[in-house]
């Protein structure tokens, strides 16, 4: 029998490699726990803090190891990408670390902080008319202009792999997890969150969590078929993406439930984790969390891996306020 | 020769002691990173997160190897004390721990926030009027009446080892530091620091940090004398204290220097290590920071260990707003 996972589909080793590759260029991010939120939750909860990552967000990690998989001659050309939030700016910074050129095809108007965030490391913006052909037509110009390689933000297989790492250490810092919780935007952590914590743990539980309000892998998982989101209505800017074939694969495979959340909760358990982890997440970030407050997964008892995928956000303008 | 240190001051032993006792009843807090701050301030910074401590502050250390240096018959009659903010909740924490009552006698204008985090952790409030002989006489009244410790938030010598313990972790996580900068309020932070990191390590330099409103350390420093705080006016709420005797001479010894910071640096560093660290701290445990960022200290090419010392604020309440 042919175990050989088809090409297209995501491994362990390739997790594995990716973190060989990028340990030295990231952090390995602390894993937090509180009595407190233990206390509330019934459960013995282990948050994986990627908003203490480089650049704010575990968006390093799939940039990072897209960029130092590239051959010598791919890599002179430079990468691209048509993202304009973490993951742009994560890009620019493993792009910089190469020592290599990152186009970012931007709309023109985006908002300034995404703007600065990639000037300052070093990435060339391209702007562009502020919809989705408009993105895409720029993005293949800069690429045949350039013959830059594109880094899609969650529909790469390195880019995922990469993801997966923090999921590697997280079972080492918080062994015998029972559940690890994820956000699901793209799809492009939830498939390497759960190809990761599957291989190794077989009897491990890895759910995505959704807002409601972008809830088309939520749907497309109780559907069994993908479907791509319509609108998108959520404070949950990292989540508002529709997951791909390939990141739906992983997620029909290796995912055990997909929950949703509302605005609300996302908002009161983003202040909970400041308040009593005090630690600035962004509210992406939260959704996990928040899936767990309003008992959307049954924590009580058990070891459960929380994911904070990232910090970033405007500190002038919080949502409690 | 006898070399042995006089039965009031502060020894490396003593802390190594401390660090025994508390060790498996706290955290064993991350040091953080960060190219950004680097590459502005010109050095090597290593910041020690007791913001993300027990009870968001580094006075569990001091509390509870206070409570747990008890004897038993000791312990029984519970401990006291008359802070109302991070030392209180710490202690009310430990005595918990140890399962003995906590009487935390606090100005019946106290904050509820600062109530409500000592009820929740079981401390027992006697309330009194809010000045400093009415504060006295309650907690002396209690003391009397039940036979408790009083644990002084700095002027203890357990407290202060306590403190020191964050140094001994720091300087095994973040080994070979030129400089370690802690701010000063009452002194029992800064004490255990400098008595840690320069028995340690005897060419380290320690300097003290305190807002240019609270500058009764800075001045005592410097006039070689212990001089009382008249007046506080710092949003620092947690350094509006003098040293005390005790405190003062561990500082006289081991200490290199105290500098002073105005609050609008208080507030942009406090901003820069939320926005930049992605951690949430108090203006007290922006302090140090600020002195970086204001230039007071030179840092350039330097390994600097710096203390955050606390989380603890009203998150619908920020500096700059």
């Amino acid at each position: 029998m042919d175990t050989t996972p088809p090409a297209d589909r995501l491994t362990l080793a390739a997790i594995r490699d990716a973190h060989e590759r990028i340990r030295d260029r990231i952090h390995r991010t602390p894993v937090l726990t509180s009595t407190t939120l233990d206390g509330q939750s019934g459960g013995k909860l282990f948050f994986k803090c990627e908003n203490l990552q480089k650049g704010g967000a575990f968006k390093a990690r799939g940039a990072t190891n897209a960029v130092f998989s590239l051959t010598d001659a791919e890599a002179a050309r430079g990468v691209a990408t048509h993202s304009s939030g973490n993951h742009a700016a994560a890009l620019s910074r493993a792009a910089k670390l190469r020592g290599i050129p990152a186009y970012i095809v931007m709309p023109n108007n985006a908002p300034k902080a995404k703007r600065a965030a990639v000037e300052r490391l070093g990435g060339k913006i391209v702007f562009c008319e502020p919809n989705i052909p408009a993105r895409e037509a720029a993005a293949a110009k800069v690429i045949a202009e350039t013959g830059a390689t594109l880094i899609h933000p969650f529909d790469n297989l390195r880019v995922m792999a990469g993801q997966g790492t923090a999921t590697l250490e997280l079972l080492e810092q918080a062994p015998d997890l029972d559940i690890i919780v994820a956000p699901v935007g793209g799809g492009g952590l939830i498939s390497g969150t759960a190809v990761a914590a599957t291989s190794l743990k077989p009897g491990i539980r890895v759910i995505g969590a959704e807002p409601a309000g972008a809830d088309d892998a939520s749907r497309s998982f109780k559907a069994g078929k993908f479907i791509p989101i319509t609108q998108a209505n959520t404070i949950a800017d990292g989540l508002r993406s529709s997951t791909s074939d390939r990141t739906f694969a992983e997620i029909r495979s290796h995912v055990s439930d997909i929950v949703t959340v509302t605005e609300e909760s996302i908002v009161a358990a983003m202040r909970a984790v400041w308040e009593v982890l005090k630690i600035v997440i962004e509210p992406s970030g939260a959704v996990p969390y928040a899936a767990i407050v309003e008992n959307k997964i049954d924590v009580r008892g058990k070891r459960v891996g929380i994911i904070l995928t990232g910090g970033n956000l405007d500190l002038d303008r919080l949502p409690w306020q």
